[in-house]
């Protein structure tokens, strides 16, 4: 399966360069599915229902989000409706939508996206070990299973949380990929048991900013104590970033990994066809 | 000026691959200066003083710390007596060792070298923004400067503060790098000032770990509450990370700025000549 | 029930003014149960199965711990084989021990006692909201029901997180009150619905000390940021502090609720008989 | 000297009780100074210079804040123009505001009063205790002194760095009392140096709520992670809480401490005259 994964779209400048980027990267990596980190496409804080709809006849399959999901309200009954737009797993009973979704390709292949958060330097959630754990037991990988492929977007600030993520589940799901730090890691790879891994897919936003938000700003509230001036995103021309990830479906694990930056001020890299 | 700058050295196998790498890089890439982070040298915890003449032998001039600074005790006194290894600049007066060091090349060009810790998720240091605007004050760069280029070591965890650091002083110093989150990030740039800016160098060691520890004792920290073993440094092939900045002696700034990664599991990155 | 709980007793200060106290403070006040927190008895860190017994013949029913739980290795196996030590429920499934307990007093009438910890400024447990409804989901107080009493030690920094833990279970237990400050509030109160309430029982140890330990080295760490000796309880003549609770055996819930500080340099205060 | 600190007001209730309060306590305690810090008396969020002005009617000398400092922007010239409204001193340079106050009473004897806010488990400030120590630099207490009494409203949310405050200075100034967790302890205190002490002053609000906010929408943010309804205040009797200090003027020192609790729900205490 040729798998798509962007990081945290920031504004409309990453939504702007994501929506255009993913019909010609579906197009050009021949791609299956498309999973996108939206957690901050509006304003930087959140996700309006029309940015997802949008997100999804630009050709995303599958969305996710993290510690901002509920900055716009109306999400709360929009997720009830949208299955294919998933929060973290590990809020607790009660919370509105699920944490993972089962996307069904066009020849009939299926994708488990599960999302976790982490909670070293976050809030205390449930525990996103166990709840990745749960979510998976019900699926087999590969041939004769329940799915292809499973992909856990693992939206935490701590590189420690996350490869230890990376490594419990290595050879039992496709990719751990992390979300959050809006930083892209050149770590991408594949661990031992097969599974890809990268610690962050980094954000589609603009990187002359402090993760995304005007650097002005954002940058002066680590030298003044008082509330400043609300953040607002910065507009200058997004990098689009994520990592394009080949299984095997006989097994569902890693073929090859590869990360994309495509546009804005980042080194570029686009995987070859 | 030609600058190479490795991030946190982790174990044995940071240190050997490091210690090999130096030598190999300074050749192939013409390095003037070579900064290296080894404050998880030992075994993951501090630098002993042989470990640091070791480093210098192979060819590093200055060797910062960070927050594990004083993990081997040794170094209270060995810091004292070397001015070419400092540490975070803002933690509190009566500290040991500085904060800062001018290295000087043999034809008599000159860097200045700092180091300051973020707070972000981190320990109560002073303020690190004011204390690299202070180290700074009393130098300007390039021609008719006291010095052809500042370089700033910023051990923090989270990316807005250290994108904060790299915006704040665009234009006044040489290069800001990240350390502390053993993960080399892929957002290398020439900020619009003219600073090079890299979030986090990554680690010289083991990416088949957590953060360069054994994978499966500190994977396991997450999954279970109570204490368990005692973490040890992997032992496999170490991926050299770093980033190699070139900047006009003329004024400081950057021209250039690329990423270093060799050996072990990562992706293979070498500037060229 | 009439009822002493007693906060979290440091070293051997502490240790040794609790074993006095309990025998004459059972007797003084005619006390049907005595909950202790042991968390910090041993040197301020865990607790060692013969200071266990030692409590447990002075005349403590049950005993707590806290996130000091596994300080003192021996522990582990002690605690398994003694169901009157409990630690906080919220630490995952597989973790050594329980979290609750049924005291069966001389006459038949039972108590379960409950401990969970906190999260907001400490690790990242389960939720004990939810744990401590589950805990308690399967008993009912007072006449006909299964236990006259519920204790809750929530074991936490934060005093909103403990007033949350009150209000949430108003009603429907004995005794909400806090551990882990080590220092004595002076909020105990009845709330409306019955439970009785303190934010912090206090510890039993020396108070010429910061939270039991020495004094000197431990206001030092606010001062100096590299290691320093290791810290040292003080040994000074302890405070005993605590709270006497009177409920209703028809109902569980509080009629009466005091303060207990004996001994050492705290203001005194003895419940009237 | 004779004076009166009040711990942080909280909203409507909090105002109105130690409004009353302050003028029946001045008189009936002879009381030479009155402290008052209001952080949260504007809903539980910041201060209103009129609510400020009402509040030195009443007969308050001296008034502190702390984190919610800035939450009313009216504060942030205001506090510019009324020395007797102090905030934390370990702001950084540029912050509106000061962080002491020498109050002059009628007799024409001096209170040199100080606020610091903590850094443990709370925003990274510059350090509060060589903060305090400049503060007080300038000043010696008692006869032939600059002042008869130096206090210290240290705002911070853990007890071991209020007691690290209190021994720190214990001997130099005349008080260091805590605020901030809104729970008065029962440490109260002269400590071996002759400084009187307490970990909290505890609230003027209502106690049945969290903290001071309405108990049920408060309770419910630790079971739920998705934002709810906004905080608002309790509005049942507060409890006016704080503390009475008597100090020798030949020394500065304190020769008797006494918790106050006016009010409402918590256990009445009053010093006799
Ligand atoms: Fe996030
Ligand atoms: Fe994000
Ligand atoms: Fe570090
Ligand atoms: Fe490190
Ligand atoms: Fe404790
Ligand atoms: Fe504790
Ligand atoms: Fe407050
Ligand atoms: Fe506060």
């Amino acid at each position: 399966m040729r798998i798509l994964f962007l990081g945290d779209l920031v504004g409309r400048s990453g939504r702007d360069a994501a929506g255009a980027a993913i019909p010609v990267l579906r197009d050009r990596l021949s791609l299956d599915l498309v999973v996108v980190n939206a957690e901050n496409a509006s304003h930087g804080f959140g996700l309006a229902p029309e940015m997802a709809r949008a997100l999804f006849t630009a050709g995303a399959d599958v969305l996710t989000l993290g510690n901002h999901a509920w900055d716009r309200k109306e999400i709360f009954s929009y997720i009830e409706t949208e299955p294919r737009l998933i929060r973290p797993l590990n809020y607790p009973p009660g919370t509105p939508g699920k944490g993972s979704f089962v996307a069904v390709l066009g020849d009939g292949r299926r994708a488990l996206v599960v999302q976790a958060m982490g909670r070293l330097f976050m809030d205390a959630l449930d525990d996103p070990f166990r709840g990745v754990q749960a979510a998976i037991a019900s699926h087999r990988m590969g041939t004769g299973g329940t799915v292809q492929a499973i992909l856990v977007d693992f939206h935490a600030e701590a590189s420690s949380e996350k490869l230890a993520m990376g490594h419990s589940f290595d050879g039992k799901v496709s990719l751990v990929v992390g979300t959050h730090t809006h930083t892209p890691s050149a770590d991408h790879q594949i661990l031992v048991g097969g599974t890809g891994y990268m610690t962050d897919a980094g954000m589609c936003g603009d990187y002359d900013s402090v993760i995304g938000m005007q650097k002005g700003g954002a940058a002066l509230r680590f030298w003044k104590k008082v509330p400043g001036e609300k953040l607002a995103p910065a507009e200058g021309e997004a990098t689009v970033c994520g990592v394009f990830l080949e299984t095997d479906d006989a097994t569902g694990l890693a073929t090859r990994i590869e990360p994309v930056r495509m546009g804005g001020r980042l080194s570029q890299v686009m995987p070859s066809r």
